[in-house]
């Protein structure tokens, strides 16, 4: 595949994502954004969807939300840089609302698929690095943070959200490819490096 | 039609639906709410939705947040209201978003109608009261209002939306009933009051 390319980093909270997009996007002088909160707007709707003083949000509120802001960021962000011949790197995507309020909160994953096809004007992205941590490093990392409302939602869930993120790259080989976060910052870059290079020349 | 009712009142800005609808609900002591802004996550999208310095929000944006504080509201107002056999009188509701965000922003009706059946769970209306006001009428209130982004969207976009109210109560007239606002406040609460008893008996 050549050309621009729109790639997504997702994984659990505290898989080191987040350090590992921005590092990957730098190495090749691409446009790092995220989801959410990539724009003026969705950084508004990320602190509702964060508050931890919030209780009571229903999950098809939350799932709505997060398109909202999707829909904002492709318009604002994404599309533009890949119309003027950037490649995309995002920290979290669809993929993440799949995960988290499919999986997750046990909403129907194919009507969310339609509604994020619909948020999206239809572009997904083309390629999905899911960074696949073993359990006890995420929790490991967690219990040094101050949580979020996403990351207080309890081991079940975030069982559930992880199984979803297998579940996806199991089913899509061809736009998702796994990265087991083991060893340093250093190594995992390298083996996530490693990886999309191999992908591209598929 | 007995039983609690889910009723709606439309109409486009300045043509008097909210002062009608708190009227109406305390004349036959229903719950009195409203979209956007009907809950306290509602309320935090509403803000953002209206806010005048906001001038790059993505049409798909604008309908998702719409949509979210819909199912916001339908699942912690309106449902809990009607379970417990309320009627509930609500100052704009899921037909708002087809006006302003299908008619106004030109976004396909029947996708809006999908998602929106998705993030309603299905619940829609048992009664629209929609408030038809000559447009020199409208004019006139909004030239003495500070505008928010979307009475500021500027006269092609209202007409539009008018336009796609009068389309929608004229094509599903079972659900739909106009009123032509004329008259005082109390002329015109008389007018809506005796509709709505007429559709009762229907």
């Amino acid at each position: 595949m050549t050309g621009p390319r729109y790639i997504a980093f997702e994984g659990a909270e505290g898989c080191g994502k987040s350090t590992q997009a921005a590092r990957y996007a730098s190495a090749i002088d691409a446009v790092l954004t995220r989801e959410t909160g990539g724009t003026d707007i969705g950084a508004r709707l990320r602190e509702i969807l964060h508050d931890t003083s919030i209780h009571d949000m229903a999950p098809r509120a939350e799932a709505l939300i997060a398109a909202a802001d999707r829909a904002q960021h492709l318009d604002q962000v994404v599309r533009p840089a890949l119309d003027a011949g950037r490649t995309v790197v995002s920290d979290r995507s669809v993929y993440s609302t799949l995960a988290y309020q499919g999986y997750g909160r046990r909403l129907d994953v194919d009507q969310l698929r339609q509604i994020n096809d619909w948020a999206t004007g239809g572009l997904w992205p083309d390629l999905v690095v899911f960074i696949d941590t073993p359990d006890d490093v995420i929790a490991e990392r967690m219990s040094t943070r101050n949580l979020d409302r996403f990351e207080a939602a309890g081991d079940d869930f975030h069982d559930r959200v992880i199984d979803g993120f297998r579940t996806m790259a199991a089913a899509d080989p061809d736009r998702w490819i796994s990265v087991q976060a083991v060893g340093s910052i250093a190594q995992v870059a390298q083996s996530i490096y490693d990886s999309i290079a191999e992908w591209s020349e598929r």
